[in-house]
């Protein structure tokens, strides 16, 4: 085991006195020593939320025996949803991309400078644009164009591609073709999207043309899990930026890629931290 | 004629070559010194927008003549729609307000410190809650109880109060009433409204509820001209607030309410310094 | 004992591990249910820092006895400076004010409509402007003018009449005076200021002229609990507005109220909330 | 001479009446249609700050007739610094650089996709580990070390390079040397730096540490042409972004690099598009 590693559980059940007092002295009577902690309670829906990380170097439980003990000991007893991940455990996350660079160039330079703790195997494209910048960053890069007609057979080599390469999680850097719920189930919260609005208004296509149209005086981008409910899944991140009636839709589109590429990568950062955690549609994003 | 005073000229015209030119050397042949010009070319709609304001002191023509001149010289050979208001027309605000007090108290405290140039000669509620606020900045007020029932018939009270005290134009410092269609047409671009969302999301009642439910991670909210189609008026200023999930409806009331009034108060000052202009259901807010 | 009243509990001590463990265990113990929690670990000063919140009614200790029992059990053993609060402790909180109103309306329009869980029972200025807003909010008004020589016995009056009025903490409402160190000793902690720029950037006076001067393209405001020295105490909150080449320092002025009035009264409400931990001079607001 | 190119004019002059009527009025009477006009007055210089820009396409007098008909008319009459660009007039652009991409990156992948009319002929760096960056795009890539003993050859040596390149101005994309006044004086308002704080605070060297030291709870980036006074120069950008006692340096440095780059790009848009200028150490930055 590497020094410095640490183990991430998160957890959600329902809520009643002493969930953090019990879970919190699992820890320390293993002799763990815990570096972040934050938890939050719904009252509304009485469930309890919670995300502790400790160090392993000293920690008195092997890793495999980490959940066999806490499972029957806590997780059950409580009736906990839980997660257990290692800080050495690197995910590996497949990118979708059609022709716009400015969120993948915003991924790879920070996946680069050593930003996000994650590997990245393969990018996927409908379009033939992006391979260059693929190539330059060494990445494997397919290109699948997708039409109506074959969306069926396309979505399915797409899964075999992601399989070949073990993606756990996908993100969408401005993929403009919507998946279809047969795919998206393949990756329940595990593939992330950025929409070009301050969502829920303008959901759907072209949402500069309808921001502009409508007048408003800010704009924003959104960053959710994809669900099957087009542009409706949970929300892990938005941003905005202000406009003026001197902005044609083509300034928007411009000053619209600021805070898509800032809110998909702090997005993603968030998954790859274990910051995030899904329930009812909402996304908790731990401190 | 007092010093100092000036004339603020609102023009909005199929675009041509040539009508900067033309405008300012109306003016500067006058003797007129322009203090603040601002202009913007919708290229979508080929249309001219522009305001220019100048010192009334040394200028040639009469207050009265100005209009006179610049109409058939300027104004109706380039088509335009125009508007000449002075610096010392002081517009008369009336105040809809229902229980929240936090808009309203805003603008009194700001009507008291000058910072708006305008006056207040009533406000009307359709509760008894804000009498006390009304009395203490000693304005009168009158309470205007309406329900589903007697909403015509209050709505012509209403007209006949703000016809008594000449009311100019109309702010809804959080009237949680919806006005008649009929009652709106009285007051074109003349009703000023704050909605507690981010326009367009969250149309309608209840906008912290639905933000709520659909885990947003920013709230907003929006002032806009008030017309036929609910909140669907041209937007004047919107501004945000950055949430998390710890925030209960609650908490987003009341955040909230801090945007709801800097946005509101923003609104009606772009307004008291003429600096607004509507087509097309858009809001041009000059520099 | 009121229903639904709670107990704050406010930590910091050398960090080690299983504190958050034995402080929920403590609470769990005694049958309280923790309706918030918050703790963070400086690691650089290897402190730690942790507030948290329970529920009185079912409490198995006395509220006397909580502290009793506490601080031999674990704040002794630990080395923690701590400190216990009931949310049915309302502070008396005196406000500080010189000519400008909008600090001092913002706080008295909250106060009434009940955001603030606070008492007010005194105002005191330098001018008389004031005296007419206080009045209205029936609040007892001191106008006590300080000179540089009658500076001393003026503070001392100003002591007097805060502890004939049992004042807990003192708010700066845009209070343009410089409190003497003496003065400040009585509070420690307990001054809340807000400063009208972005600190540390413009300390000192006529922060608006300074920053036009250097042509900055944001201004600020900052609250920040008051220390011997000059605007450098523990910063609580800041925001910023956007401005341009176009404002003046007067527009500078006005714009910065709105910003100035905001952050007071989040400071204050943070403060009222026992959401604040001083160490180091730097402010912990917990969530 | 292409279609639908531009000219564009900026001036600055001491105020007087008719400015904007003469201006404009050469541009129309030249038969010149305008697509963005912006004027501004400075009242406590009592000086005047105009960019106007318009259609080549059409326009009587020769590219290079303009200037030699437009000083002896206005300019010099009117006592006016001016100055004249076409937007077919690509500027060449030197980008200087140490260790970190983000920047970098940001501007080249902008570069890439046609969002910023530039060339970019060379990368300067003190140190190597940019030069891969660099050959991705396939821009020439010069590693020029400086030490305190060989800086004023090494220089000489960039400023060789500058000219065989033909830069016209340069970009410091987090270049970590402060460069002399000799240096400087090439390039007057030619130089535009990325500064990593909210200037005025933390000029100088570690503004994340002197910021986490201060306890603020926001930070800042600003963009500025650089002059002989280190971090003072005129402010073309800023930006910021929230923090918290939870942020240590290390994630200062990191959430920093996403304002710093925005904030650069923006300048160097504002830049390239000729809305900037400079008059008594602040930048007016045109709609």
């Amino acid at each position: 085991m590497l020094k410095n590693q640490t183990a991430i559980l998160r957890i959600h059940c329902p809520d009643q006195g002493g969930i953090v007092a019990r879970v919190t002295d699992f820890i320390h009577q293993n002799k763990g020593n815990v570096v972040a902690l934050d938890q939050y309670t719904n009252r509304e829906e009485n469930r309890f939320f919670m995300r502790v990380e400790w160090e392993l170097d000293g920690f008195m439980l092997e890793r495999d025996d980490i959940g066999t003990v806490f499972g029957p000991l806590l997780g059950k007893p409580l009736e906990m949803v839980w997660d257990l991940k290692f800080s050495d455990q690197i995910p590996r996350m497949g990118i979708f991309v059609s022709k716009s660079s400015h969120c993948l160039y915003d991924l790879l330079a920070r996946y680069e400078a050593g930003e996000l703790k994650v590997n990245i195997p393969v990018i996927i494209s409908n379009h033939q644009e992006m391979e260059k910048v693929a190539k330059r960053f060494e990445i494997p890069f397919y290109h699948v164009a997708v039409t109506k007609e074959n969306k069926k057979e396309q979505e399915q080599k797409e899964l075999e591609i992601l399989k070949e390469h073990k993606v756990d999680f996908i993100v969408l850097a401005r993929y403009m073709q919507i998946l279809s719920s047969d795919f998206v189930s393949n990756f329940p919260n595990k593939v992330i999207n950025i929409h070009h609005s301050f969502l829920p208004a303008f959901a759907g296509a072209k949402p500069y043309h309808a921001a502009h149209s409508r007048g408003v005086k800010i704009i924003g981008a959104t960053s959710h899990y994809v669900t099957t409910d087009l542009d409706a899944g949970p929300i892990i991140e938005q941003d905005i930026i202000r406009i003026s009636h001197h902005d044609s839709v083509e300034s928007l589109v411009q000053k619209g890629k600021d805070i898509e590429k800032i809110v998909l990568s702090r997005a993603v950062k968030a998954h790859l931290d274990r910051k995030t955690l899904v329930y009812n549609n909402k996304t908790v994003v731990f401190a």
